[in-house]
C-alpha cells in the first residue's frame, strides 16, 4: 500500500501517519519527491485497511498494491483449477464444457425435448431457470420447485448435469438437492449473505459476473466462496452494462485473458444474455473459445416464438448442432477440445 | 407496443405476427412504410410481453410505448407521495428529511455521541450499519443484532427514527424489530425475493438505485414493493457507476427531476457514498436540494480517522452542522423548509 | 511515480528498472514487501513518462503520482482564476455568467429576437453556433460566416458578447473576427491540432468536456491551450455518457467541486446539451449554481417547434426569464450574484 | 419514424401534429390505444427530422424507425464491400488482412527493421504514426513528414502499404502524398470537418471508433465519408470507455457482428490499442478473427522497453511471428485464409 501525501503536507502530518502504520505493527517507508511525500506500506496490507487512511488530514490517497484477494488469486495458486463432476466431466481441463437448455424451465415436455438436442449435439450441463430473477414483479417467475424435478428428471434420464439459479438464502438447501451445480446470477453477485450460504454449502457454484462489476469485484465475490471452504467455482462473463445498446450487454472478451492472468478459477462465457440476439450468440462463441474460455453457457429452445422469457437470444436445436461443429476446429486451434 | 417488421419482411411473416397480436386479445394496426412495415398494438402492453415478438421470423426489433411499472408511475398517481412516521416526521412533505449517522455502528459510545450532534444539527433519521454488505470477506461485516440495539436506544433516547440496511429475507423480521425504515442498498436492488419479503412487511422503506440501475429499473423495483401493498417507498440515488474515477461514483442529479416526472414517490440523495469524500459532500448536498430531492442521506462520524468503514466520506459533526445552515437558504429558494 | 514489480520478479529485473531511472537523472526509491517490491522514482515525472516502464520485465504496472498536468492544476496557482471581457464582465469572478441563445443561429429575425429576450433577463453571453457538429452528414450544417455575422450585429447592437464553435483550424482566424469567446466542442475536445490553433490565438475560450473524458482528460486539453500561452480559458461541463438513457447525456454535478479542486480555472455547465429536455433545464441549472459553478450556458428559443436542431431542450423566453428568476436566490446563498 | 404521445394529450395537439407532418409532405397514420395515442409518420422520415417533434405540445417521445444512415447500410448495398489495394491487396475479401509496425514512428533504423519483421511474418500493411494524437502536449507528438517519408521508404522497399493517422484538415493532402491509406483515430471520429476532408480525397480510409461512440454513429461517421463519394472505407473496433479499468478500453467484439449485420463496410480490430497490454493481444486478436473480422491492426516494436509510445501494448516481432501462426487454423475455421 502506498500514501500519497498532499502536495503541501506538513511534517506533523506525515509523522502522524507513520505512527499509525507503526501502530498497526507494520514499517513505513517514506520518500521525500520534489513534488509530494509518499509513503511505502510493508506488511501485510489488510491490517491497514482497517483503517481508512485516506481520512487522515494531509492524505491525497491510499494507492493499495496488494491484490485484495487471496484464495482466488494466482499468487495463492499457479495452476488452474480443474475440478470433476460425475460423469467423467471436469470443469476447467481440456475439455470444452458447454452448458445448454432453455432460458426457463416451462413445462416438463418442452424441457425434456431440449434436453435431448443439447445433450445428442454434445452438451453436458443442462441449463434451465426454475428460480427466475426478473426485473418486473409482472413477469413470469419460474415454476419453482416443480421446474427443479423437471430438470433433474430430464438430466438423470439423459446422463446430463445440472446447473440452475438460486436466488434466496432460504433455497440454497432446496435447489442443492436437485442441482449438480448453484448457480448464482449476475443481480446477485454481491447478494453476500448468499454467497456465504452457497460457500458452506460446498456445491459447486456458477458465478455470474454482475452487470457492473469489475473482474476485481468479481474475484472478491469468488473469495467470499472460497473462503467458506468451496473451491469448485468456475466464473462467468456474461456481458457488461455500457453505453452501447445495438447488444442488450456488452460481452467483456478482454475479461478472459484478464481473468486467466489473475486467477486459477475457470471462466465460461454466455453469449446469449449478453448480446440478446441469437444472431449474434455463434461469432461471440467462437471468440469466446478462441480467447480462452473454458466452456460456453448457451439459451437453446425448440420454439423461441413461445418461450416465455428471452425468446430472441435462444438458438433453435439446429443452429446450436451447427455452433457446436464450427467450435470443434477453434477449439482445436487453441489446444482444447470439444 | 409497437412492432417494426425487417425491410424485407414478407406478407406472410407480417400476417403471422397479426395472428399472435390477434389470439392474445389485442388489436394490430398495420401501417406500411416505403422502407418497412410497422404494427401497433392496441390494449394491455403486458400480454404482449409474454410473447418474445422478437423471436417471429421478419421482425427487426420491438418498441414497448407504455411503462412497465403500472403502480409506480406518474400515470396511476398524479400527486405527490407523502407518508408520515412517528415523531411528526412526514417523508415526501414541504420538510426536507435528514438521514444522518455513521456508515457502520462501531460500539455503543460512539453511535451515542454521533446520534446526539445530528439530532442537535436538525437530523430527524439516525442512520447506521448493523448488517454490511462488504465487497470484500474480509472486511468489517457490522455487528449485527447488537448494531440494531445501539441503534434503537439511541434513537429512542433523542427522538429520532432508526433507517439501517436489510440484506437477508432471514432477517427482514428481525430488523423490523428496532428499525423505523428497511434500508435497501444498491448492491440488493435487484435481490427480488428481499424486494417481495420486504413488501409484505409493510415497513416504511428506503430503496437506494443500483449501481448500473436505469431510473426504470429502479422503479421496476419500487413496483415490486408496491405490488405487495407496502407503498412507503423512498427512493435513494447514491451515484452511478461511469467511466469517472475521479469520484467514487458518479451521482446522478439529473435523476432527480426524472423521477420527480415519471414517479409519485419521494427521492433522496446520499452524497457520501456516492461522491466517496467529504470535500465533495457538501456541494453536491447543495445540488441536490437544489434539483428538488426530498431528503438527504449523510454520514457523519466523530472521528473518521478510526471510522471502521468509509472514513474519508465522512463529515465531522461540526462540518454536517454547518452544511445544514447552509442547506436552509437553498431549501427556501425551491420552495422547501429544512 | 511508482514502480510495482510483479510477486516473482528477480533482482536483476528490480536493478534492470532501477539502472533506467537512474539514467534519466532521476532516484530510485526501492522498498521490499512481503509480498512485492516497489520502486518509488523521486524528481520530475515527465521524464520518465517517456520510457515505457510498464513493458520493462518484472514490472506488473506503474502508478503516476503527480498530476499529468501542470500550469492548470492547483498547485501551480493557488487561487482561482478570473478574466475580463469587454463590457464589464468578468468570467470566474463573484458574478455567476450566463450565456444564451439558440441552438444554431437560423436566421437574422429569430436571432435577434431571442437575443433581445436573453439580454433583458440577464444573460451577457449571446450564444448560437453557425458551424455544426452534426452526427448524420444530412443534418442542418449551419449559416457559416453568415451566421457569425447575425450574432455580431445582434452582440453589438445590445451589448452582448458572443460565444460561438469553431471546428476546424482552417478556420479559427474566421471565428475570431465574429467572436468573443471562441467555444470547442464536446467532440473535438481532444482535436489537438484545434487546441494548439486556438491557444496561439490567444482568444477566450470555452472548453466542452467530451462526452467520455475523465475530468483528468479535459485538464490535459485545457493545458494544450495554456501551455500555447492562452491562460482565458473556462471550461464547461455539459454531460458525459452513461448507460442511463432518460436523460440524452448524464450531467456530472460532481465534477465541479472537482475541477473546482484540482485546478484554478473557472467551470461553467449546459443543462440544455447534457439533459435534452427542457423540463430538466431548470433544476439542473440550479443544481449547478448550488454546486459552485461559475456559470450556466443555456438555449432559449422562441419557437422550438420550428427549431432547426435541438428544439425539445431549448427553453422559451418566459421559461428562460423564470429561471433566471429562480437562480438568484440559489446563487445568493452560496455566495454569488447573478 | 413513430411520435408517441403523452398520455394526457388532447385532439387538439394529436391533430397540431398531424398537421405539420401533412406540411411535409407525409401521412401520419394516428393509432388510438387505451393509455395514449400514437402516430405513425409514414414517408421519408428525413423530412421530419428538420421538425424537433419532441418539442412539440403532448408529445412524449418520438422514436426514428429507419436507420439514420443510407450509403453504408446493408439496405441500401446488401453484399459486403471489397477493395483493392495495389500489390494485389484485397480489404474485405477472403483473406484477413494483417497491419502492423510501430505505435510512433521514432526514426528510420527502427522503422525499417520492424518492417520487415512483419512483412516476413505475414503483414501486408505497415502502421505507423507521424501525427500523433497525444492527450498531454508534454507528450511526444511524432515526427511528421519526417515519418511519413520512413514510412514510404520503408513499404516501397518490402512491398507494404502505409497506413497512417491524419489529424488535421489542413495536413490531408499532405498525408495522401505518402499513405496509402489514411487513418482517422478515434479521438477524431466525430471531426466532421476531417471527415469532408478526407471524403473528398478519395483515398482508402481506416475509421476507427471513437471511445464513447455506438456502432450507430461510428456508422454515421462513415456516413460522412461514403457521402462525398468515398466508398473505400474501412473501420476499425479499438475499444470503448468503461467502467472496467483492467484492460486500458474494453474492446467490443459484439460490435463485430453487429456491424456485419448492419453494413456492408469492412471491419478490423485493433487490440493493441484496446487493451492496452501485449498479454492480452493475442487472445483478442483471436477472438476477433473468430468473430469474424476482416483484419487486424497491431502494434509491433523491437524494443518496447524504449518505445516513445505504447510500448506496454507492443509485440515483440517473435510474439508477432508466433500469433501470424496461431492465427491461421482459427481464420481457416471460419473459411479465411490469412
Amino acid at each position: 500500500m502506498i500514501v500519497v501525501m498532499k502536495h503541501n503536507a506538513t511534517p506533523e502530518e506525515i509523522h502522524h501517519v507513520c505512527e499509525k502504520i507503526k501502530e498497526l505493527g507494520l514499517t513505513p517507508h517514506v520518500s521525500r519527491g520534489v513534488e509530494r511525500t509518499i509513503i511505502g506500506v510493508i506488511g501485510e496490507e489488510e491490517k491497514v485497511r482497517v483503517k481508512p487512511l485516506e481520512a487522515f488530514p494531509g492524505v491525497e490517497n491510499v494507492v493499495p498494491i496488494q491484490r485484495p484477494y487471496k484464495l482466488a488469486s494466482r499468487d495463492f495458486k499457479p495452476e488452474a483449477t480443474e475440478f470433476d463432476m460425475k460423469g467423467g466431466v471436469t470443469v476447467g481441463g481440456k475439455k470444452v464444457v458447454v452448458m445448454a437448455g432453455p432460458c426457463s424451465v416451462e413445462n416438463r415436455e418442452m424441457l425434456m425435448e431440449v434436453a435431448q438436442e443439447v445433450r445428442s449435439a454434445g452438451a453436458r450441463f443442462l441449463r434451465g431457470g426454475a428460480f427466475k430473477p426478473r426485473t418486473s414483479p409482472y413477469s413470469f417467475q419460474g415454476l419453482g420447485e416443480e421446474g427443479l424435478k423437471y430438470l433433474r428428471e430430464a438430466a438423470d434420464k439423459l446422463g446430463l448435469l445440472v446447473v440452475t439459479e438460486v436466488m434466496d438464502t432460504r433455497t440454497v438447501e432446496l435447489v442443492s438437492q436437485y442441482a449438480d451445480m448453484l448457480q448464482i446470477g449476475a443481480r446477485n453477485m454481491q447478494n453476500f449473505d448468499l454467497l456465504k450460504e452457497v460457500g458452506i454449502s460446498k456445491k459447486p457454484v456458477l458465478l455470474k459476473r454482475g452487470l457492473s462489476a469489475t473482474v476485481q469485484e468479481l474475484l472478491l465475490s469468488a473469495e467470499y466462496l472460497l473462503s467458506k471452504g468451496n473451491f469448485k467455482v468456475v466464473l462467468c462473463e456474461r456481458g457488461i452494462r455500457t453505453f452501447e445498446t445495438a447488444t442488450r450487454n456488452t460481452i467483456d472478451i478482454n475479461a478472459i485473458p484478464v481473468i486467466k492472468q489473475e486467477t486459477h478459477l475457470p471462466v465460461i462465457v454466455d453469449p446469449s444474455h449478453g448480446t440478446g440476439k441469437w444472431e449474434y450468440v455463434a461469432p461471440i462463441a467462437r471468440a469466446a473459445i478462441a480467447a480462452g474460455a473454458d466452456g460456453l453457457m448457451l439459451e437453446v429452445h425448440n420454439n423461441p416464438e413461445e418461450a416465455l422469457s428471452d425468446g430472441p437470444q435462444s438458438l433453435l436445436p439446429k443452429k446450436f448442432r451447427q455452433l457446436m461443429e464450427d467450435l470443434r476446429p477453434i477449439a482445436k486451434a487453441v489446444g482444447r477440445e470439444l
